[in-house]
């Protein structure tokens, strides 16, 4: 813990300096540091995969945008709720979290489309990021 | 496009149908399907993901629970948030979008850090996907 950030009920900061100061949990501050690292692994490969799926929408959001399709189409998006449901059950995902992320990206893709359209299908509007 | 199905200037269903009614957006159609595919194998590849992300983080959840840990780790937080940050734009993401990422799972894991404290440390109070 630094002697900087005092700590506040709701958050305990779990690091090396904590466990020399509280030798009873070394041994949970040594689990927690295990599994935070399975975690920032876990979450560099989504955070890659986010980037490849981003190029992708960019690209339908291009092909939409020069055949004058609107950015929705709720019917695949019927289709992508049932279908992340049925691989969340399988992997043993809450299917609740499946669905908060299908929102979180579709939210996002259409987003970019709505951009994508207004410059006459010109991704270059987006950042350089997508 | 289905015929009991309506359209509104906001969404545009792309299937085959409506390229067999619209063959000059045939070629438009058969590359958003292509398209579309990818973003399911990613989206597959994303949800199994989260599958492992949540089974580690329902296990620091049990940890910080015996531990006497709150949920939350402020400093944990900032690493984590520097990090994503560079690993969005090394692979060609908005950084704003792996954030939002970030919170999503944070808050989600919280949540579930909380119930797991409020049952003693049992992650069975989560739901049977947890």
């Amino acid at each position: 813990m630094s002697d900087a950030e005092p700590e506040d009920e709701n958050s305990t900061t779990i690091d090396r300096n904590m466990a020399a100061e509280n030798p009873q949990n070394a041994k949970a501050v040594e689990q927690i540091r295990e599994l935070r690292q399975s975690i920032d692994n876990v979450d560099a490969a989504i955070v890659s995969l986010l980037a490849e799926r981003f190029k992708y929408t960019s690209m339908v959001g291009v092909v939409k945008a020069k055949a004058g399709f609107a950015p929705a189409d709720y019917q695949r998006e019927d289709r992508q709720m049932a279908r992340l449901n049925r691989i969340a059950i399988d992997a043993g995902l809450d299917p609740e979290i499946a669905e908060k992320y299908r929102e979180f990206v579709v939210t996002e893709a259409k987003k970019r489309h709505r951009r994508i359209a207004e410059s006459g299908g010109n991704p270059g509007v987006l950042d350089v990021f997508a």
